[in-house]
């Protein structure tokens, strides 16, 4: 199981302290997304589309650990009940929105992913297939939580910002 | 980037053909995730969400090619503007609904993945992070795809039941 990059990510954000964590916290935020020409085939049909998920690999994710504390709690949770970076594969998955492709370079909006990033695959948003409006979802439904705009900080980046632990 | 399972996947489906196109093919059908021993404090804290999303290794599929036909259309689109199993890096990404977790399994239902496919992550679903209802979806708005329930066939699949094309 081993994977290529297929492209890479332009974004404002060169490390995690002050990325938005997740779309949500990311509205105004604008970059682009290079897809390698070999690829460029591929992109045919997408325009149509208001959002696309990227799939991508976290490269300055530090080692997994399987308890974490997210940044909107500050208990430790199961690292598989969390979107937290470091995972055993490192996969991240963002909806962004799409606006404009131009030959091989799409500009999206609402990103949240750090600059350089390495693209591993692009899918189509479908509602009927990703959408549930209502779904419960656990420790995130807790009045205690923090609700607002978030950005991340280091605690998931590897690195030499990282702080010793 | 180099991914190791986490777990793998128990499901009715041996094959493609006849596996549901997608969770919302796939309303009645039961399956299980094994989580490897290794992984299971990663587990905490999932009960509580209703869906999750599996990242999987589509482990059976073809070669990628660039332009394929869907199986809802009749055209051929580019791979990124459809959900395809074969492409450059063969993740797939489902979400289903979690019923129980009792130690390292997890009892899902809403299950369109194959027997025995690799696991490399499972996330929960979060409707503010994963949730765009109304988001516009190009080709599958179109009046003449097909829009009901759907199953596989074995146009993504390698192996023998592959015809050759």
């Amino acid at each position: 199981m081993q994977l290529i990059p297929i492209g890479i990510i332009h974004s404002p954000f060169q490390q995690a302290q002050g990325t938005p964590v997740q779309p949500f916290s990311a509205r105004d935020i604008r970059g682009s997304v290079e897809v390698f020409a070999p690829f460029l085939p591929g992109l045919n049909d997408l325009e149509g589309f208001e959002r696309i998920w990227l799939l991508f690999w976290c490269d300055r994710a530090s080692a997994a650990e399987l308890l974490v504390t997210p940044y909107r709690d500050r208990v430790k949770r199961g690292l598989f009940a969390t979107r937290a970076p470091a995972r055993p594969n490192p996969i991240g998955i963002s909806v962004v929105r799409l606006l404009e492709i131009r030959e091989n370079t799409l500009q999206v909006a609402e990103l949240d992913i750090l600059d350089g990033t390495p693209l591993l695959d692009i899918k189509p948003y479908v509602p009927q297939y990703d959408s549930y409006p209502t779904a419960r979802c656990g420790w995130l439904d807790a009045d205690n939580i923090d609700k607002g705009t978030l950005t991340a900080d280091s605690r998931f980046e590897a690195g030499p910002q990282k702080p010793s632990s």
